[in-house]
């Protein structure tokens, strides 16, 4: 058992640690500063141009992809990227563009990698993966009610969908939506993926829907699909392999979340700290009060644990396959949001009425963390899937 | 020992539900539809003149008033109101206006009265109430630096304040202003209040401050003052008196504040219950599944715990006055705001993507109840009042 | 509204505090030194006979038996006599006999009064309840196994009971047994109650079953049922109606069971506030300690609520039925207990080694408390009639 | 990055897991029986004396000791035995006698090490450690009280233990006991270590203490010391450096403590899910009840979390040395044991009334983990160990 790092990755480590120190986090302010002049919550700020510049130019760029890094290689830098709201991003790793370029790469044709890969890769263009519907509870694919139906060479798409993240960006051209293709199939096989351009007529971006009061700059909007029409050519993989295909792009994808979800909760436990030494209450510094030191140890110790219990599913992904991984990495999806949350809840207490504000991100982190406990499968779902697990391995 | 209400705070309970059937929860659509219309975060919609006109018809107004009610008969009805956004602006009974007002009827001048107390029971006007300051942590009452200084006939007042609450409303024309007097006297009477009209010179509203993401209509503001000169008639009671005038304003205030957050948490309660028994998932109703059982049940029961804990606090108000009731009024403003999140929390839960976006009024919740753990005391403070009046019982 | 007691309720309580402070807190020590003498851990020590005396002579004498006190007039008595593991048996309110004194007092024939009842309410003989089994989910009371069969003029007897508490005091003389008379009936008419005495033949108390360690003087007996055969009139109320018997049964004892934990929840908040006044670690008294300080404050305010919960609860079941009460009463059912487990465990903490020890009563509480969230019906089971009970209000 | 384990260590865990399954779960049922046959809570089973020859004919005997194995290579071996109550001490692996025979091994003279290591390595003799005392809060180090004075060519030790670990055993020959040799010396160079023979004039084991009710087997004892003479070469290391081999013994101890729990946690939450799959409750299996599921699923979640970080930290000691290892030490010392009884607690929920008795070891397991939050050093202190190292990360 060796927990270090290897070479590799300690060198990209240094150099991403030096990015994000002399780039990343300094464009923070400046980043505030040009979103407030566009008065365009959906605008797209110059810094971040400079920022994916830069960090192509040192080599940092698309780390996440498939070829590039193991998945215990990839961790600890997708932590660090999630330290700003801007670093994952500035590298090209952001979601929901890092799913779907797996997604392009593992099951596209060499037209549709032509066409949308190699631009996602460039990062000249962004797109959405649209799944969760408001009508039913879409954590169960079966209840799916998006249609995709085979009509001559074209397929023809209605439905609604909602919280597809990205689509409010003006840089979003491409849409994966997942509907039925065939609703006589076995429960698992009725769903399929279809490649949707941005502007094809019949799609409608209804409305953006804020979290928590925020507006997020790429969106998460609600579309309608009114017999919209796309080649059969758009078709990504086979027909009926939708449910494994989103199950085979959540595996990596919930590592790269949790790894950037800690790295927010470092990130907020480094706010804490700073705050507590710099402020008096009834005659003694915040730091030297009991109470805020028990929950900077809780959230060390927290944060530690959902560090090392994350690398290990990374670790089972790369050294087993991500079948095998499938109980941890639901294990994963539970444990670091909700830890993230009682980190970032205590940091906002520890900074008192600045906590809820927009001075620092602390508030801003809670909403986004909060999310991830319902994103592609609410808590409960996931413990399900590590119970009924455990259960299998003492059948009496 | 008697659970019921008393016949009057009966019909007035029956008389203020029907008044929400019938007028208060109709309009929440009007109320988001205008607001959506002003497009003025800070605008004023014309379905609130509407109730504020209908409750005072109904003789829903200014129930909270000194004189009207006694706490334990008051109580109840804060917390029907507290069930809607509307409800407390609609009977003229929201913060801080009633504090404010409160704070008017015991202390100030008939002059004072006349100018800004009528004005406000008549709910022509609104005011703020301006303590807290961003630069020391000011629950810390002698961490003030805030300085109000004898100028011949007139009062000089230098500081800066912010999570003013009210200070970005149009109607908002005075704000009560804490800050020293004296910087040599003992410590809690260095304080005095001032009364200062909105727009006297040198006030400047610099900022709003949104809470999660959210902009409230009256806002939160950072307000500065630069060598404002009030006249010494301003004085709000006594010099030195300011901590003292706290501490009443915020005895009856704080039961006021948790009765309207049990009413959020029936509310979040009702829409978790209603969501739950119209969503399937994975062949079963929410509603019958064993985990949102458990936090219905558990909603149920902090709930009824935290209703007749923050009763009695009232009623030790009634019937021993607010001083001897202090460390209960400690203990609800700690229980009531966290019971009210754990509820909120499980209905977003419950209630899947839709919990965290605007749809339901529940990430609003949070957010705005959230803050509640912060205002006016952070909960570690009230812990240590209560903790210190424990162990004094068994000294040994 | 008025939380006041009533002047006869108040009367009784100075009686009683009185009681304790004058023999039942001295009395403890010398318990400790007459069990330890006995060298039998299901012996009867002098002392319990001279407080007994006592307690009667002072009126202090079954003051739980119906008719004697309303509900929320009793519940603050059983509160007092819950602080010391004596009060309760001192004045002859202890379970199991509260509960089977009621049953009888309320269904019993005139013979079984006059055989069973009385010398029980001269507390010169004790009983116990055989409700729950070893081999199947008792709680759920279609489960239970154990036959009553009607043959000729008898009732015969077989089945398999456990956790029977007080079967092992000498002193018990007659056990009212839960079983199956007829297993055709609908569910909850299958069941019957029979008063069995203890020494019938084909009665054998198996073993003694220690809770956490702990040998409970009266015990908590395994006892089996083999061929056992007792008079037809030994049958409690009607056959068929053992399930609603024991719904009856249940309402008021859980409330009496609540009560008294909340005063052992107040028992182990004193000693936890005695403690730390006395120890100084690392420069500062433990009383200093901000750590401490929440986990005191929490204890009062988490105590505080449970015990209006409580309260309430009984008022209910006076004003408006045992009935109306229930969903009540399962509230109370699961809030008490856990409760109290988390002050109990903080006391601990704050004895350090001392705390898992005999030298205080604290281990010692705990594990009796612990038995409280799974004795008659778990908390899951009680949450699920409060979630049902709650859903219902709220059908779309 | 690597978790796979060594394929030494592979190799030991086969043979340990072998052993396990063959010989201590089945003579898990002998113990009890013979524990009950000797009727001597203090005796000993003759089953421990065949376990211990299997073990160290099968080369899986004294793996703990410092050169045998590397820490990370130790602890999965460490959590095998933990899962049962038998398997540390059938394998010499048992704390007390650990931590004393790598402190005789670290610091013992030849002389020392002739008398007492040797016999402890081949099991012939037992060892208890005395630091901790009635009277103060000596989890500080400089509030011990116990004095060690030379006087000519002897020591003369005064003073008071209490929860001496193994002191009860027929077979504890020496005792480790830390007290003050120079009150004048710097606060953590006063204290040193010396070696008593159990059976030295003036000692006198006062009594056993029960844990929880529970009366352990090698107990857990009050201990008196009255002019209690040994040679001046029973010193263990130098005068004055107490406190640092204090500090050195528990480093890799707690590593080891925390490994077995994490193995009684398991075996807690294999115990819950063969008993969820054979209990029916309300028409459903125990096991496919939501509640339950969420148990079992945070229980794997948890108990994986808090091994990797076990690991983690007994990786660092091996690679950065145990001072390096510190706060990490302190981190696991927080988390395991909590993570632990909540695992037992909803086992014992699981099993309904059967939990809290001795069916099942359940109840055990709670009262003995729940020693380890108090046991050299309660959370609190070590909460207070990783916080500082956290902020001094962040001086502003």
């Amino acid at each position: 058992m060796d927990f270090a790092l290897s070479p590799s990755a300690t060198k990209l480590r240094d150099e991403l640690l030096a990015f994000m120190d002399e780039r990343v986090y300094p464009a923070e302010a400046t980043y505030r500063r040009q979103m407030s002049e566009l008065a365009d919550p959906h605008g797209h700020p110059p810094v971040l141009e400079a920022l994916k510049a830069e960090a192509r130019g040192r080599g940092l760029w698309n780390l996440f992809f498939p070829g590039q890094l193991s998945n215990v290689d990839y961790a600890p830098l997708a932590e660090i990227m999630g330290r700003s709201m801007l670093g994952p991003e500035a590298c090209n790793c952001a979601a929901p563009d890092t799913g779907n370029m797996e997604l392009l790469a593992l099951f596209g044709s060499d037209e549709q990698k032509a066409r949308w890969l190699q631009p996602l890769l460039d990062a000249e263009i962004r797109s959405a993966f649209a799944m969760t519907e408001p009508d039913v509870a879409s954590s169960d694919a079966t209840n799916i009610s998006c249609r995709i139906e085979r009509v001559g060479g074209d397929y023809v798409i209605n439905g609604r969908k909602w919280w597809i993240s990205g689509a409010a960006s003006r840089r979003c051209e491409v849409l994966i939506v997942m509907g039925k293709t065939d609703t006589d199939a076995a429960p698992y096989s009725q769903q399929s993926m279809i490649l949707v351009p941005t502007h094809t007529a019949g799609v409608t971006v209804v409305r953006n829907l804020d979290v928590f009061g925020y507006t997020d700059r790429e969106g998460h909007c609600e579309v309608t699909f009114a017999n919209v029409r796309v080649p059969a050519g758009n078709l990504l993989g086979q027909e009926g392999a939708g449910f494994l295909m989103a199950q085979a792009r959540l595996g990596p994808g919930r590592v790269h979340h949790c790894m950037r979800t800690i790295g927010v909760a470092e990130r907020a436990l480094e706010l804490m700290c700073r705050r507590v030494q710099g402020r008096v209450a009834f005659g003694k510094a915040l730091a030297d009060q009991g109470v805020i030191q028990q929950w900077i140890a809780d959230a060390r110790i927290d944060i530690d644990q959902a560090r090392l219990y994350t690398l290990h599913a990374a670790w089972l992904m790369d050294s087993e396959g991500n079948r095998a991984a499938r109980t941890a990495v639901s294990g994963i999806k539970v444990a670091v949001p909700n830890m993230a949350l009682r980190v970032i809840d205590h940091a906002i207490q520890a900074h008192g009425a600045a906590g809820v504000g927009d001075d620092f991100p602390l508030a801003w982190m809670y909403a986004h963390v909060r999310t991830l406990r319902l994103a592609d499968g609410p808590d409960e779902v996931h413990r399900g899937v590590v119970a009924r697990h455990e259960l299998r391995k003492w059948v009496t």
